[in-house]
């Protein structure tokens, strides 16, 4: 460490709130160190009115990269300079990347989330989903899904401010994916989602309930759980959620929020440093450090 | 590193231009790691001009405290929301600790560079002194001397920007320390400043001459050196100046600029964490990876 950090060592960061929980500066840092790059990586706690200062501090610092998160996904978008194709259609963006200058924004959750399935042996081509949340990872795991051939993505959200960004996911994909049909239902409907779950092929929580200090909390009753269906958390802290301990007592295939994290990560790891992010060394790491 | 480093890490950082060589980074980093305190400590190259923004993101970004060198110490003091004593006297700061938004700029170069000095045996007290710049470093040096009761202090700077201050200096030292003899001349008579090296007990190096790339500088005539005159540099890269080779060939006794910086680093990482720094154990971990 203290050989690490030198006056030279470049800021990286992720921005948003709650970020301390935040595994990434443990698995980017680990990395910085294993490939012999000088960054260091850490968070910072930001509301999204604090974005324009962000932005000043990432110029200001020269920070070659960084990521966003919840609430501060969907301002990340108008700040930065230029959106990749998939960001533009979300309208939210989790990392930048600074070209001398120049920021651009990507959205790297959907494709993580996807490829994480993958390694998990579930391809979304030709299935049907349900995906509860309207925020920015929800948003960009229902893009995403529809991009990869899914047959159908059930949007399920709470009457809140983010209901109306469901439907405007929905009216964005009936454009750029119209054989993918997509829905929008009240989360409080408790008779259609249980509908939709029974129909399905795979349930993704992308809302914040799950994650301590919502632990307690799952939005799927675990009556609904039938061995032949994927379960699928974006939240990794707990590790296993209330819903995936169910859903792995109830014989599913359980998926947590740690490998999407992962596999957003070395997309992420490329964007930054246009290198493959050394995960099993990591991985490695972190099983020798917990004995 | 990749374990110490977390979402609830606190940054540190020191600003200015240039920061690449600063050995700060490295001393507070060890320091914070062997104490198990939960902070990394940065530098960050910025201008004058950038700095109210550098007090935005300090508070966007809550850092407890941190330094700032040449050349926006003297802004800092302007930017800060209450100054130390010492610091409002000079009116500049390389120190500032920030309580839960309340910024305090402290002067610790001058505190650093007299305990340095009485380290290697030579108290200031009742001697004549001449010390070249004007900056915030050198301006730190001499009122310190002044108020640890140097008899004499001759302040010798170029004409340029700075010698206004040299002025201002003598000025208030004549409010302040009225019994210490205070005189001002311009660097490039070297008649004068030949003079006033003859004359005196010791001569401190505050401008960045020395400092790479003008390594290959020295402000004094090593023919003015002798046997009981005190040679003190504030440059620590290289460790050992020009100017200090030449004087331990003439047998001076001679202090480099290091001592100083570590001197002032146990000031600030009291002001910063309330504790007493482990600069031993620092320097033997620095000999062990040197050898």
């Amino acid at each position: 460490m203290e050989k690490r950090i030198s006056g030279h060592t470049g800021l990286m960061a992720l921005f948003g709130s709650p970020v301390g929980h935040s595994g990434s500066p443990a698995m980017y840092n680990f990395s910085f160190q294993h490939d012999g790059l000088d960054y260091a990586y850490m968070a910072f706690d930001v509301t999204v009115e604090q974005m324009p200062k962000v932005f000043e501090a990432i110029r200001l610092f020269k920070m070659r990269g960084g990521n966003f998160t919840m609430p501060c996904k969907n301002i990340a978008a108008e700040l930065v300079d230029k959106l990749s194709p998939a960001a533009e259609i979300i309208g939210a963006c989790n990392t930048f990347v600074n070209d001398d200058g120049v920021i651009t924004g990507h959205i790297t959750d959907g494709i993580g989330f996807v490829n994480n399935l993958a390694l998990h042996g579930f391809d979304v081509k030709g299935k049907k989903a349900v995906v509860l949340g309207a925020g920015g990872a929800a948003t960009a795991i229902q893009v995403q899904f529809a991009l990869e051939g899914a047959k159908e993505v059930h949007i399920f959200n709470i009457k809140d401010d983010f209901y109306a960004r469901a439907e405007s996911t929905k009216a964005k994909l009936a454009e750029k994916c119209p054989e993918c049909v997509v829905t929008v239902d009240d989360l409080d409907d408790k008779e259609k989602l249980a509908e939709a779950v029974k129909g399905c092929d795979i349930v993704v929580n992308a809302t914040i309930m799950g994650m301590k200090p919502h632990d307690d909390v799952t939005l799927i009753d675990k009556s609904l759980f039938r061995k032949d269906l994927v379960v699928a958390d974006t939240v990794y802290n707990p590790e296993k959620t209330k819903m995936i301990l169910e859903a792995e007592a109830a014989g599913c295939k359980a998926v947590g929020g740690v490998g999407m994290l992962q596999q957003q990560g070395v997309v992420n790891y490329e964007l930054f440093v246009g290198k493959k992010m050394p995960l099993d060394e990591y991985n490695r790491f972190q099983a020798e450090q917990a004995k």
